[in-house]
């Protein structure tokens, strides 16, 4: 596919400075890009890359206008543009219809034709596959499992049984859907399981990373909204409800039956215990550990800071020091008021 | 199935008020719960909920039996009998015995009759398989490995060579077990590997979680006692021993060597490092880090809470600062007393 | 393979004391060996179990000789020459090369004579697999991918499209490499995936642990260069450069276009901000969180240490009134110094 710089303003709605007929055919970085490609600038601390590059033309805006030494696509917000124009250029790997003859698919499961089953997919009984799925290779679908229109399971993901996935998700290899949530009671020392009886409902457009897990709810399920964004390596347990638009990043841990809300930012490694609910908007930054429930919007934190392992060694002793510290503090504050 | 109320009364040896000869079929959350359905209640959090639903019967204590709208089946541990009742009920998706065609087994493998081995499993040579497993699709089980009575694993697990799980162990997808654990030495900047020539031993009626990995020891075995419950997505590194009926929850990483008592609890994403010795009976709250041998039973915490950003950063820094600050204290407590 | 300790002291350069003519046929830990054995001591701690080994010989300092019951093989370290004696010994199970008729490859592959593919393994179109190469049961390969000779992946292994791998690297179950980053933008509060156009590249010698994931780089290329370690459950983040001979500890988190450099050690659960730089030779303790670069060698850690519950719950509520401390602390600071 090859676009004119005109062609990607009319369609955009952006404006142009430069050779409006140069002819675009991929996107690529201020660094790697090549004639015939498009890249983007939004940090002045990316200015030498942006005078030195290659590239046929440059998305940034107008006040940075000066710094490109080529064609310029202009807009407020040049991230958002490069996605637009990079999902526009992005070839998709030709996938074609079909049940590869390596597959195995139970005979009662409905596969739409026009929907991509590759080999060593394994399909059980009484699944629906939508239009245009495209199944990788290895993924398992568990019994009565329904996949729905444009969703693709890239490869070696396991759904389990009577799972609900919806239109446009993405899920990538090693993902865990429906697993059986950690649910025991103590008897007498030792744990009894919980049949976990519930299962997952996943919206439409949600996007699901590697190796992150999901299990099933105990009696209800867990729910994932739409659009919500998951990244690597993400543990969310039974009966947790994820509200729309929420974005986790990799290594984050939800424990049972916590609800968090819509349009919510949730940093790399933290932890979120079990039975809270998070308010719309919250935003938590990275590695820090949620043990109570947030009811309002804003941007929360925990944790100390790095240093080097001597000066921290010292301090650490010290924060085991930090309640007799508040009463030596009193002590002296008493003191002192009595002269 | 079916059982009246009374019938579970004597099954269970509980006491019931109301109809011992209404009809259940099914546990149900009671918000959930549907006529025909048996519910449970042990907190009165949920008392709205009890008041509303519609289950036919509620698990409940003595002391909130007034609450309750329907019949009631009364234990001073509702969790637990309705754990029980849950698994009475569970009605377990039919495996049909024996060897799908597309699995492929070696020559030398012996599967016993009982057990049903799924497609797309590969099954290596010399591997035991016992009465009644269950090899979910794309599971994969390394030479000589040997997998005891009514034990299963779901699907796209990977069990390496050598390999020993024990009977009634449940295994979630995508769990490793047996992977090469991370044995290094410098050798002049660079990295030698150590041959991992141990194995992992597992016991009875153990369940480990999605994602879960578990390494092979280096020269001695990885141990994993009877009855012990792992959650998805936790590192048990090489060489570490973990006590009977110990439950820990999701995304702990346990270090090499590091022994862990019996009847312990390890909250989420809790950090252990290597070669200690933790006691039987402890518990470790959310995302502690132990970096220390733990002698006797109780609960360890460490960490800080979770704060808005703005004060959050203010308090930050000042940790930096704590042992400058206990300093500036002794110095104002040897001026007082001076005085 | 049997050797005589004094065959193994002239291979590997070593001082013998004893019998010179006793045979080893393997390595094994102090307490588990027999004799033919050989194990190694490094610690006094374990001077009992050199005392009661039954092993053949015993790898050791010269100056722990006299505290052994049996022949020695003397160096000043013990962990490398044992390593080196273990390679030697290992004995890889024999895999025959070869495509396994129950593997599903593209005509268009290019699978070296030389090397394995195992039953259920898939492999895509264009990807070239060089010598002595073998990929284990259930990996999946993407269209287009490279891997080199000498490597291995264990089994359930997914590669996605376009992904290099050097030699003699090794991927441990359930790895994913190539999964798409967590690149997306906000537009008007919903997410909108940033197409991930870069790839992985990966250099010779690499080790990549169970359920690791690797994301490919948005533009350029995530990159992973010779003689890196990665654990297990590590996530590397799109863009991320770690640079030679770094060792990463299990449950590590990288975020997006950080850069590592060489010779650092990485320990467990470590979180690891994005557009970052780490400058060689850094190490940094276990749990904790990198939010700036840093710019010189050293040992850098954050956290607070464990306590009891009951102890540590004091503590952390004043840490949330530690900025409110200091200010307390200059006033009677001020208050002194008018005396």
């Amino acid at each position: 596919m090859t676009q004119t710089l005109g062609e990607l303003a009319t369609r955009f709605d952006a404006d142009i400075k430069g050779d409006a007929d140069c002819r675009i055919q991929a996107v690529a970085s201020l660094k790697s890009a090549r004639p015939g490609q498009i890249s983007f600038f939004y940090d002045r601390h990316y200015a030498d890359e942006l005078a030195r590059t290659r590239a046929s033309a440059v998305i940034l805006k107008p006040e940075h206008c000066d710094l490109s030494p080529t064609a310029c696509l202009l807009t407020e917000n040049p991230q958002l543009l490069f996605a637009r124009v990079a999902n526009l250029f992005q070839q998709q790997a030709r996938v074609e219809a079909g049940i590869h003859r390596d597959a195995t698919v139970a005979a009662s499961a409905q596969i739409d034709p026009t929907a991509s089953v590759a080999a060593r997919a394994v399909i059980a009984d009484d699944v629906r596959i939508g239009r245009h799925v495209i199944i990788g290779a290895g993924c398992v679908i568990g019994a009565g499992s329904i996949i729905d229109d444009d969703s693709r399971l890239v490869a070696n993901v396991s759904i389990c049984d009577n799972v609900r996935i919806g239109k446009r998700v993405l899920v990538h290899p090693g993902a865990v859907i429906g697993s059986d949530g950690f649910g025991l009671v103590n008897d007498a020392g030792e744990w009894l399981k919980v049949p976990q009886l519930g299962t997952v409902s996943i919206g439409n457009d949600v996007e699901i990373g590697a190796n992150t897990t999901i299990d099933r709810g105990s009696l209800d399920n867990t729910v994932i909204e739409d659009g919500v964004k998951l990244d690597n390596q993400i543990q969310v347990a039974h009966n947790v409800y994820i509200g729309a638009h929420t974005a986790i990043a990799g290594c984050v841990g939800i424990a049972g039956s916590t609800r968090i809300g819509r349009y919510c930012a949730i940093g790399g490694g933290v932890g979120i215990s079990g039975h809270l609910e998070i308010a719309d908007n919250v935003h938590v930054t990275a590695m820090s550990l949620v043990t109570q429930s947030i009811t309002e919007a804003g941007v929360y934190s925990s944790g100390t800071p790095l240093q080097t392992n001597s000066k921290w060694r010292r301090n650490f002793v010290r924060f085991g020091q930090l309640d007799e510290m508040v009463k030596r503090l009193q002590k002296i504050e008493k003191k002192l008021n009595n002269y």
